[in-house]
């Protein structure tokens, strides 16, 4: 590596805006991939599964076809990764551009947790589940706060 | 925030094909968040929903679970919202490292404006529906675009 | 474009790890691309379309409408497909924060090259398909990876 490159980089990491969009960033994309594990284990629990050869080890034939099946706890938790992707790519796209449109890191710190917040109680108001309006107040307020990353990165760099 | 970085970051954000890449970028970002709007639209208006929790307000029982049921247009919308998800990203990680490659801005423009142009024309595709291929021709020219940034990147960086 | 910016720039895409994390990046992105030209690939050989206005070539009314319906190997192809946004999305953001959070290469090359090798082996065996626990054992490795980068990013940049 050449020399004085790699202290560059560290500087950016170290910028402290920046290093609040890489925690949360981290944090809502953890929790994405929470969802396969979860999406597993009801899987396994319900014994629902889609592809044969996930069905193998329960025997051959008829008494393996009948775990092919869907599950409605199972496709409850693929509705909510599907939701997450749906919202999260948006946030890291803009979140990164936001972060490096040179925000106040009060006012970037307000909309990670605010967002990474709203994620979090999305996944438990979909799963438990919640009573509406719980899940769609959740995403609201997810939505919104990309919404204006959104505003701030188009009045800063708009270039078109 | 340690001082002198703020600038650096700024610079980032100041620089004509960079903030191209952002722009182009948020636009079609928040072009695939609009679709969320769009099922919302066409979920309420058909009472076509997924979720039991999201019928609680027509009643209990039998009145309320007629409501639990797809609808071709609710279907449609989402097909495009998926459809954008898994091109969108591309663009979003292919198009970073792109601007990242030192094109020229007039080059790097071509690409962005296209890109977006194409995806604007796909949605309208889907949800209208144009005849074929309409849809076929916009999502084919928007992967084309990403296809020719990808080779630029591999080009200029790559390291195995 | 102001002087000495595009130098900045090319100096980031002229590091090792990040042209590293570009490199991969791309190749994992390209490979979840060509999912969609392998669901077009089934659609028309297996006659399975989805939308009405894909179909209008085959005639018209009846005629056409039998090849509206679901047939297994584009099911296949599209679970593979959504897989792979589930787990490149993670790879596409925490990895660009691993390559900026200082990492030695030849630690970051293990885990790229590792994670890209995990994605391609995870399409042949959902493909093809291998009997398990092939494909559920390359998904494990590509996950293990991408928690590992999101361990190392949290250690260097953690700001709550």
């Amino acid at each position: 590596m050449r020399s004085g490159e790699m202290a560059k980089l560290t500087q950016l990491i170290d910028n402290d805006v920046f290093r609040a969009y890489a925690t949360y960033t981290t944090i809502v994309l953890l929790k994405m991939m929470l969802m396969s594990l979860i999406t597993a284990y009801f899987r396994i629990t319900r014994k629902a599964f889609v592809n044969p050869e996930d069905t193998a080890s329960f025997g051959k034939g008829e008494s393996a076809k009948k775990y092919l099946r869907t599950d409605p706890d199972v496709e409850r938790v693929r509705r909510g990764h599907l939701n997450d992707l749906e919202n999260i790519v948006p946030f890291l796209g803009i979140g990164l551009l936001y972060a490096l449109s040179g925000p106040e890191l009060s006012t970037a710190l307000l909309h990670f947790r605010i967002f990474a917040g709203a994620r979090i109680a999305h996944t438990f108001a979909y799963l438990i589940p919640l009573p509406q309006p719980g899940r769609g107040l959740s995403w609201a307020v997810g939505y919104a706060v990309t919404m204006s990353m959104a505003y701030k990165v188009l009045m800063t760099a708009l270039y078109l």
